[in-house]
């Protein structure tokens, strides 16, 4: 039974969308440990054992490859683990396992960051920056503009089959409405956006703790979030 | 013959370490093609052909797994390519393999995209936003502590062995003065960073191309990077 710390984000999501989608290797039952971030959960001293960054999602497999526990953080590595574990939505080819790769990647570090930076300019930080806002505004088009191309001329984001890089990229994409994007201008990608979202597995990943999850973040969240104690030293 | 389009700038300086690394095993023969971000050469239809994000680095390898011709973009794609490709810098086995990627992810979701965003603030943005310098400064410091704690622990950054997260990580960390970063704050950090610095093959990889590097940002060069011309459709 894997152990999964996570809370009710985009990043999180992946790691249960995978585990869902795995359901009949990984086994139906899973440890759910809510690392609460408006809480400061992600501080505590037991948790950045697990995730030095505090940062969620990580998780505690205690069947690790040689039979002792593993943990891991960072989802793109979890992703990774996972589709080694299972041998699914990985492909062994070579070609195709790094096509896979680099998609997964473009989601690690281009369109999670920069969606991540254009939530927070536009909807979390204290002041509203217009040139802000417009530098993340203008990085979504660029992306949703990228994956539009990439799904006129395929199926999937990777090719030919589901896989962790559409695993990976899919919950970032459910915001759109937030990010300052219209779905409608980029065809392509609505019809992967909707194919995906149908999915049971990928509808059950991104349901999850998320009854936890409070609409709006107070002072003390924010401050959590976004203010000095996020940066606590951790020598 | 390993074709590397790039530009002297942190993600370029990972392959080119990489590169030279191995150049035992991929040869010291490579074409270089210069990619002037600040001239525009990212927008060319032949390189989104490669790169379909505008991004560099990108390779084409004439001589890929299955004897075709194979392109890969995204830097982190790129050094699990060719760890692949030459057995070096990822360990086979899974527990080692997996700290490797998990610190790599680190490096591509988290440090690099953050200090990107420090350079962008503190160096290129027209308008000097202190929230925004004060942010990503302290996201820096984050790094850096969580860059110290792990190598208190462990020689090197995922464990006992040189391996391609540190070859990711050590260019962005170049930059430490214009980042808000001290490096004598951060002891087992600075023990790390000067080991590695003073590898030839670091040495080699980080000056690749710099000749062509202008010192300032004209007029220009600003529009293509941080105005409206980056965010070109490409459907």
């Amino acid at each position: 039974m894997i152990d999964v710390y996570s809370w009710p984000t985009s990043n999180d999501n992946k790691v249960h969308i995978m585990r869902e989608e795995c359901r009949y290797r990984l086994g139906r039952d899973w440890i759910a440990h809510p690392i609460d971030i408006d809480a400061g959960d992600q501080f505590t001293p037991e948790f950045l054992k697990i995730s030095p960054h505090n940062k969620i999602p990580a998780i505690v497999d205690p069947n690790g490859p040689d039979g002792k526990p593993i943990s891991r953080f960072e989802s793109g590595a979890i992703l990774l683990y996972l589709a080694s574990k299972t041998g699914k939505f990985l492909p062994e080819d070579t070609r195709g396992k790094y096509e896979v790769l680099q998609w997964l990647m473009f989601q690690m570090g281009g369109l999670g960051p920069m969606l991540g930076q254009n939530h927070h300019c536009r909807l979390y930080a204290p002041e509203k920056i217009e040139c802000a806002i417009n530098r993340y505004t203008n990085e979504a088009k660029c992306i949703y503009g990228v994956l539009d191309g990439q799904l006129k001329e395929n199926p999937y984001i990777a090719g030919k089959t589901y896989s962790i890089a559409g695993i990976a990229i899919y919950p970032w994409t459910r915001n759109w409405k937030n990010q300052g994007i219209d779905i409608n201008e980029y065809s392509h990608f609505k019809r992967w956006f909707e194919k995906i979202g149908a999915r049971p597995a990928v509808k059950r990943g991104c349901e999850v703790l998320t009854a936890l999850r409070k609409p709006l973040h107070d002072d003390k969240a924010r401050e959590q979030l976004f203010g000095s104690t996020q940066y606590r030293k951790r020598k």
